[in-house]
């Protein structure tokens, strides 16, 4: 594939496997490797563009499947697509609705065309193509989008894993054709593609996705289908196999991953573009990151703690508020906690990633790594420690 | 009563009835008519302390029943009373409970003594008295804090009203006492202490509740038992017994009035302080406040609708969304939508009694109120107009 106008990926500096980068779209510089908060329905949950501005967050991911069913593709075309309509001047991410629409088995029918699903809103029937999820996303507007791809569910045989990858394939190929008779069409924004890597836990399908998606020549490449329940060291190994595959001058972006733990894992063998609704789905339960690991403030001994969530953060909400008060703001329903605690979280990602890129530009990033989950791991078990 | 320390209250100008004034207290200065944003349980729903500055609100208004229910006086004390607690730097008001625990009829038990009521979390019984409601608010630590008085519903008998403001009257002193008690000893902080007028909707009682307070020489007087269902002439003709009567120098507070029509009409007749929760009520249900008056965002023609949601707003909601947007995120159940609304809401209130000070000081107030409501009531019928 040609390398769409606007778009750069610099790789600056490696520590080993670990790459120091900067991905330039239209809409941002981005540096890497980054995490990307998740705004599945065009808002990262109990935040605002505002919000994710003081955090410096460059890029955030939307939801095709979410957007597509509401408010729907022609509101979101007409209203300047999704820089437009989330009034959100960098860049954003579209997944390509493949992960939800395969996790709603049952409601859904996966044939080689695409899939039939059921919308999880009103019951009605849709139809993903690979064709149809690039044009969506052509419409939708975001900087970087993807291929439609088959997500097998954790656990499942090597012969499913196998058509899985097959179709994914085919369906990056359609989707590749799709995407350039579009373009030659002219009226939609550059935006950068990627292919999709499956092969759940299969060493061997790993390498033979990675090699096929080789040969379409995307301009970045996302890893799929893990972080879905597998063993940690089985994610690991499918990173070990399939990332000395990679091109060193495309970003590689490792799907819905994760803890913080998991993270530095990926880093350490050479991703560089992360994801993940942990910070606020667990904010929302009261549960936030901090230096020396995950903090319920719902406890019952934060109702008389006046320190702030993470003594170690500098972010607003810990300047400003104390456990005490989140606690009781949780504790008589006040959804002022859920976006406090949320602020706090994804800043703490985000500042997480300002400080391995740090670590990585001065060959540090091992030594860093291991202080930081020293410090993370030190209250409890940590499975990458 | 002594005067405390720290505590001012200028009148500075008046243009016919209405006052332009400035309250201080050792916690800010604070430009009246003003509105006071409620925040009920020691946050204004849906936004935070910053939310508040960046509107330029001096002060806003907690819940003596719901911080006593939950976290507890002790808590709150101990996390350096409310100001600490809530991380509000500026001036806290707070009401006496009266209001809640009459509200929650039939749970609940009055005597000359004080009222037995039912905590609305767990059934649990509790007693207030005026004495305990002086001593909790003291405790709390609000610049300003509220006799206990008897709020009596709407409609009532003038012999029910009547039995009211004698309570009201004989629980102000009894208020005033304890007061005095509490300051001869020295460990709170020095705090402004308003008498609640009541009387229902007979002139007579409201007359007698007036120079009943007026005896024990307030340094401030709110005027409760209104906007509680009574026809809006009765409001306005009990503002016009009582406001007479009280004395130039000392702030009026209207108690939980109003819509910006009855603010109007309140400001004219010479009240300096407002609160009330319909801007974030309102706007938890997609109702906000504009300038050519509620606007629901969650009708059907916001989809397509790229404008902010009151044009003539420069908040920052109106600067940065539209309203297509926010009716995605309130259909979509993204509690941004509710904050982003309230945000609003909350702005043109504070930002009408800006305009409203700037009118009285040019000696133009109404000829301001009229352009407003022309404006405001133009889309409909206006009980203000």
């Amino acid at each position: 594939m040609r390398y769409p106008d606007g778009f750069e990926f610099e790789l600056l500096h490696t520590d080993g496997q670990a790459r120091l980068g900067r991905l330039t779209t239209p809409h941002a510089k981005i540096d890497t490797p980054v995490f990307m908060p998740v705004g599945t329905q065009g808002t990262v949950k109990t935040l605002a563009a505002d919000d994710l501005e003081t955090m410096d967050a460059r890029i955030f991911l939307v939801n095709t499947y979410h957007l597509y069913l509401r408010p729907g593709v022609d509101i979101v075309e007409k209203m300047g697509r999704v820089h437009g309509f989330t009034s959100w001047p960098r860049a954003i991410l579209s997944d390509s609705g493949g992960y939800q629409v395969f996790s709603h088995l049952g409601r859904n029918k996966i044939t080689d065309e695409g899939v039939r699903f059921q919308s999880h809103f009103d019951g009605s029937y849709h139809d993903f193509t690979p064709e149809g999820v690039i044009e969506i996303q052509r419409r939708l507007g975001p900087d970087i989008i993807m291929s439609f791809d088959e997500c097998v569910p954790y656990p499942t045989t090597p012969e499913k894993a196998k058509i899985g990858v097959e179709r994914t394939t085919a369906w990056a190929k359609r989707g590749v054709k799709q995407f350039e008779k579009l373009e030659a069409d002219g009226s939609y924004p550059s935006q950068l593609l990627h292919g999709i890597i499956q092969g759940s836990v299969y060493g061997d399908l790993r390498r033979m996705s990675t090699e096929k998606l080789l040969e379409l020549d995307f301009p970045g490449y996302s890893i799929g289908g893990l972080s879905v329940g597998e063993p940690k060291e089985l994610m690991t190994e499918m990173l070990e196999v399939t990332l000395p595959l990679l091109p060193t001058d495309k970003q590689r972006y490792l799907m819905g991953v994760g803890y913080p733990e998991d993270i530095l894992m990926a880093v350490e063998r050479g991703i560089d573009m992360f994801d993940c609704v942990l910070p606020t789905r667990n904010a929302r339960t009261g549960l936030v990151f901090t230096a020396t690991g995950p903090y319920n403030f719902r406890n019952a001994v934060a109702a008389e703690d006046d320190r702030p969530l993470d003594p170690d953060c500098d972010c607003y909400v810990c300047r400003r508020y104390s456990r005490a008060y989140l606690r009781h703001l949780y504790s008589v329903s006040e959804i002022t906690a859920h976006r406090l605690a949320s602020f706090h979280s994804v800043n703490f990602f985000i500042r997480m990633m300002r400080d391995i890129r740090a670590a990585i530009k001065e060959n540090r990033f091992i030594a860093f790594k291991d202080q930081f989950l020293s410090k993370y791991c030190e209250n409890r078990a940590c499975s990458r420690e």
